[in-house]
């Protein structure tokens, strides 16, 4: 894993840029600058200003996709633009949270990897290895499988008790970390509160974390470093909200830059 | 849930069809028929023909979305043709596998919904009720929540036993029936074999399943009628390949229908 494209190109970002931060692309024609025109040709304009005044300072960038969906194929359209403008020293992880049996799983690959050309994507554990297995196969991309995810309602599956007394995201995690001794290409989404973080770190000190649940969801970034980061000190800890839209002022890519800024150690 | 538009179309073509068929379309260019252009005219020639000679003689369809999302921003627009044929008197359930944090969640449902007007979708139930709650509030649609799949994998995540000594996929089915008396529009996609399907089917007489795993993947379609049948005798049984690509001959449509008439009681 350590020789992954994707983790030597995050790795690198970190060692230099003095920063874990993912910057989450969650387009909200809603949310957008007073002065910006509430449209898809704003909404472009203001990604890309996104892209260009923070691509410096952060080690990756994770479009939702569910919110470019949301606004119909002229949207697939902008993700398409969007993901172009990345520089090619960033990782693009597209939050897809795919998962189906194999041959559906196969074309969600085709579609996440091929088609929008992302470096890594995030996956659904729930129907088992067989269904992730068409995307841990692309061997020069990386997977975040969902192992305990930021939300209230990670109670009522994730957190739920097994008969060996673990909850089942650490039975996932325990999966994953198996699995990835085949695959090399696979890695944790995982947030929620640091006893939980650091539980899930002690089953395997090399997985590398993708850290949700900071910013608006209410996690502490430093704390999500500390406890999330891998043997190489390595984790990916995204912000979506409260960057892009920390301001609706003229002078909001001073605000976003500031903001961004605030994650340099 | 018995007076939920989507539950009284499916119940009235059950009760004057005599079947409880629903065709999944999972367009795949390498399988068309021998003289069909492989291309996505083909495709959509294939898809329009097939609805056209099977849409009298069953309950309603499934398009894979996955499947056209693998041909790109095209493929999405093959989807918007292929919904816009099916007839109204026949639901269309988007077979989307999602599901995220509420505000994702939010986007992904107006994609299904709004954007392509399905009446129905497929849900991953891993992140719990906050990650469903924003399909479940669509009053007037309708979302089965992966209980059991039909893939070997099951016993990865959804067959493990929990501390109570049952299965998650039981613990799945009876959150869903909780839910469900709130809001009256959930199901389950419930697979594999007879003694499994019916172990769900006790946890609430009423919910309405919709069965994968018929023909190509091996189960009976008898059995799963009998078996999967709510009280009211609603099934939602889909069947994908084995209809689809029954034929690469000139006379596959002939063939088509007939192997669609096979699912007649």
């Amino acid at each position: 894993m350590f020789y992954h494209p994707f983790y030597k190109k995050v790795k690198s970002s970190i060692e230099t840029r003095k920063t874990s931060l993912c910057i989450g692309l969650d387009p909200d024609i809603d949310r957008l600058p007073d002065h910006i025109d509430k449209s898809l040709k704003g909404l472009q304009r203001f990604l890309f200003d996104i892209i260009d005044v923070t691509h410096d300072i952060c080690i990756a960038y994770k479009p939702n996709i569910s919110f470019f969906e949301s606004l119909g194929i002229d949207g697939l359209r902008l993700l398409e633009k969007v993901r172009k403008r990345i520089p090619d020293n960033l990782p693009v992880i597209i939050d897809g949270k795919r998962g189906d049996i194999g041959n559906t799983s196969m074309m969600q690959a085709r579609y996440i990897f091929d088609y929008f050309g992302a470096d890594a994507t995030t996956l659904h554990p729930y129907m088992g290895l067989d269904s992730l297995h068409p995307f841990f196969s692309y061997k020069d991309r990386f997977n975040f499988v969902l192992a305990l995810t930021s939300n209230h309602s990670a109670v009522d599956i994730e957190k739920k008790v097994l008969c060996d007394d673990q909850p089942l995201y650490m039975h996932v995690a325990s999966l994953c970390s198996e699995w990835n001794k085949t695959y090399s290409n696979i890695g944790l989404v995982a947030g929620a509160t640091q006893k939980e973080l650091s539980r899930i770190r002690n089953v395997n000190k090399d997985l590398i974390f993708l850290i949700p649940g900071i910013g608006t969801q209410g996690g502490s970034y430093k704390e999500a470093v500390e406890t999330g980061r891998n043997s190489e000190n390595i984790a990916v800890i995204n912000v979506s909200r409260s960057i892009l839209y920390c301001s609706k002022e003229l002078d909001y890519l001073i605000k976003v830059r500031k903001k961004t800024e605030t994650y340099i150690y």
